[in-house]
């Protein structure tokens, strides 16, 4: 359930469309010149006015106390799960979520915790799916200390979980006791689709993150935000990750240009997103998942073609796209247009066909 | 999926029919006997007699290079684990397996692996399963590294795994390079049930314990086999969790003569199970699992009664049973005879006609 | 560090003089028919009454609220770490302990925390060499959470820590919000060589174990003792490590057997020792530590000999001596008498002599 | 042995001159254009051919096969233990190593090692010391597998490792089986200093890291080199570590920067550290070291003089140094100038006469 590099295939163009990963945006000339202007100092020493501002920025935008800047979505999880669980605990996921088949058995390797894996259709779960997976408190069963959910859920098709779920699962597992967590790595892409503030979707999380890398197109980084206790005790594994830094304001900067300029477009995504499978369905033998938000999942099995043939032919026109497992995935993103949408659904009409 | 302790019930007469665990078995006078006699040395040193002959008669049982005494079978599944795994590595195994949910988050805690669990009836799954588990070698995926299999399959109702199948299953895993590793707490159940010689049941398995105190009465002990690497690389980790003892010869001896004593006669056990199941079968609203072996799963949903009412009775009458999730377990071992198991048919059925 | 096990020697005699180790003491007839007379039961479920009655005993022994049998003395130190401390925290202990040099490094492995190594003769160390360890509180250094000790101190020459100056050390770690373990392996012969009851000794340490395969002459076995809570806590990690076991109330009975009649006799182990060290300290070019309690270490090399070559000449003539680093060490226990330390001591001389 | 942050006093002007630390030197306007000049990729996909240009450039600058750039130095160090240890090893090192004062006990959180401190001055071991560290091949004592040095050696005043000793007990290391590896932070100024290619200076290390926050003045990045194979099985390592970002090449882009124009100019660095030693050495009462690079420590207790009141009545002066233990650091840098230093000992001299 990973994805497969597209990697560069001898005697392939250079990729025009790159509806690979929102993750290969490149930053815009504006962006860049926010960072050139940005204010810095020590960031781990507390010394960074532009990781500061950052940081309160999205605290208040999350309505969370306190916030921190990481150098990845990745290392915001493992410190998420470090800081709320010990070795030996449990976490209940999604059976799909980027923590179980993403990010190499980190949370195994170094939070030393089990993750349970629910069922459940595009990614998300029930709340009596959550009722169901609570264990007997014995000492033969691993303390169950976490909840986590990834919104949007990616291999669920980049799909927007309803607000009423979020609450209700998050409720479920607040009565047990244990914490929730939430990897928001196209969180923004939910609150656009769905019409809610970010403060309002994530209020039943005692941990939440957004990726700047991916819809936002900055460079690198990604911030995790908390209670004031929590971003405390996670700064301790911040700094044993090494993921503290120096003047990272210079990166922060991007962050903040993003959030004054690339979240509102998300919504063209969207629209890109939902023309591509309006024309994908178009084409005998592709189904194509109903995108809620920028990720288009096809399958073209029933066209009696391979997944990674169609791939392949595409990069040999300069449209590369993602396969996991047997599907397809278009992703759209700042540097897809739509004339090249248009274009796409052309290239990949052919490419089944052959 | 994990035991509720039977535990003792206020106003409660004494257990008389212990079908709880096999766990719970006493030393005979007889086993006794045999440990008083044993030659006793240092274990940790290499210098004690007694185990020095378990191991050596429990290698050539099982037709591994070499053995070794440990005081659990948790202990052999943690020790095998580290043994053929790196943090961060991934293990194949059935999603009800043991390691999942009766050692307590353990191989996450100490060992640092991702479990990947298989769906499967009854505790098995198959080599088509094993296939589709494989992840693309890719820096995302955790490195597989290990399929695991309980032989007989606990919560699979104390299922007997067919021969075919375990090679099967292993054959995938080494093509993929993986090892394999059989968790045999009941393996001799499943050797006299299927009437297969232990060597050829665990052929196809790199490494294989068997527990001492189920069905075969020692009051602890179990006993890990495989290379002499193996069990060499395996001598660092039980000095390092401690699983290293003195005089344990006083304990292997136990074990000895549970191999001389105790092995043909887990036949009764079936037999007696066979039995249980067929009276439990004739009760009105029980739905019983044929067993293959000692362990005998039974529902009461449909008699409109509850699972841990049922339980609670039986016990005020002086009869254990374990409950699982909502199913009951009924285990026949050392201390259970056919008349008990008559007398416990009919108060079973007392107890569900409320 | 680590003693260089007395291995077989080609072409010698069975050891008939062991002063090797207290550990390869075997259970005298006595003990053994209290293993056989023992009331047994399932421990981990806790149902076994000898094992509770020995962890019952050793806890008002101890003064501390609760007590847990263990398989081994390292298991125990293992289990106290993994419960006083999270990954990633420091143990401030002395620079020759057990737990450094002799558990294959299973504090790193297994509880992820950092020991901060402590100088001081005679492997004790003072309040002031504690407040000096002290960190600053910064992200940079790892939270210090323990202090551990070692009574008596196997390395610093089996030596008894003052009980001042363990009350001394431990207020220190107290005043800094630390707990406190003792590694209490051979605390009952510190209790007898200082006269002081094992509740006073320990009144200042948080958690507290007793090894009875030393001096006490048990076949396997110790038992950790603290508060109620940090017991209760330790028995997840009984679990996990695998070193819950069934029946094992017959080998507790050894331990309360040992309660019973092995520590008063310990006296005649200390003054063995001191005969021993005041014979060695006659021979020429011998250098004798004074003993405290039942570890005589001396050094040979004044006399121009090679301490390997001594080990070995004395296996020849059937006395088992250990070596650590350059030094020898001969250990005095319940198989070793007055007429066989005056054989010893002859034939020490001659060893030196070459 | 960590620095005490100087924290912003109360009523204290800005910092003028900044002699903290070389971590605070801000990207100079040449450095930022270069950022933005540099052409982008996806990093962690292999795209980004500014990483590849920095990667390969210090894969040759230090003689290895291949390079990885990653956020920060203490990553570097994460990961080399990861990659070169397993659980349980023990790592040996100077007793005032980075990893054991500076990194929060990562090591041991994450890696699961052990480390062996040893002692020597200004940071320093020799192949004797090496020698007398090896532990016996048994189960007991943890497995020696890596030989670690700091070049320069922070607390040791900065030194610099002559290369006939890093050759010397590198050479132990190898005959041993172990592997070496260098924490480079400060690397460049070593070689300088000595006036030895940085190929030279680390051809006996097996992997090696620089840092590009200190002298060299980048915003953030340090790069780790070794064998391809090593590199090979780092990158899983910096996946799960959450070290792989995405458009890093604009941050790589200021350390080819360094690497072009910020790195023969360190000698100026050490012509003011020299000066500022000499300046200081005539104040009655201070003790300096005489510095080997840009590290210039002094003692002021000879002046009966607190150490923090000075470093206080310093950052009331608008000059920032460092506090480590009872000492005082002084650090020169790319934002320090000749001026600055004969301001700060004159500031120094009154600010130790009070």
């Amino acid at each position: 359930m990973v994805h497969a590099p597209a990697r560069p295939l001898a005697g392939a163009p250079p990729v025009r469309i790159n509806l690979y990963s929102d993750t290969q945006t490149r930053p815009t000339a504006a962006m860049k010149e926010a960072m050139m202007r940005a204010e810095l100092g020590d960031e781990q020493h507390g010394d960074d006015p532009t990781v500061h501002a950052l940081c309160d920025r999205m605290a208040a935008l999350m309505g969370k106390e306190a916030a921190m800047f990481l150098p990845s979505g990745t290392m915001c999880n493992v410190i998420a799960i470090l800081t709320h669980c010990g070795k030996g605990d449990e976490v209940v996921a999604h059976e799909t979520s980027h923590i179980l088949h993403s990010e190499g058995g980190a949370h195994a390797a170094f939070t030393g915790v089990q993750i349970m894996p629910l069922k459940g259709a595009r990614g998300m779960f029930s709340a009596d799916d959550v009722r169901a997976a609570i264990r007997p408190k014995t000492r033969y069963a691993p303390p169950q200390r976490l909840l986590e959910v990834e919104q949007t859920a990616n291999i669920g098709g980049g799909a927007v979980w309803p607000l009423a779920q979020l609450n209700a699962v998050a409720a479920v597992a607040h009565e047990q006791g244990w914490s929730t967590h939430m990897d928001g790595a196209r969180l923004m892409n939910a609150c656009i689709a769905a019409g809610i503030a970010p403060r309002d979707m994530v209020a039943s999380y005692d941990s939440v993150w957004l990726d700047f890398t991916k819809g936002l197109g900055a460079p690198l980084g990604a911030v995790l935000c908390g209670s004031a206790e929590f971003i405390g005790a996670a700064w301790r594994w911040k700094q044993r990750l090494g993921g503290s830094m120096r003047q990272a304001g210079i990166c922060a900067a991007a962050c903040l240009h993003a959030l004054d300029h690339h979240v509102d477009r998300l919504a063209e995504d969207h629209a890109n997103a939902k023309a591509l499978a309006r024309g994908l369905s178009q084409i005998p033998g592709v189904v194509v998942e109903e995108p809620d938000t920028n990720l288009v999942f096809f399958d073209v099995k029933e066209a009696g073609v391979d997944a990674a043939a169609v791939q392949q032919r595409l990069l040999m026109q300069g449209v590369a796209v993602s396969g996991l497992g047997g599907r397809l995935r278009a992703c759209t993103h700042l540097d897809v247009t739509a004339p090249m949408i248009e274009e796409a659904i052309g290239l990949i009409r052919e490419a089944v066909a052959g």
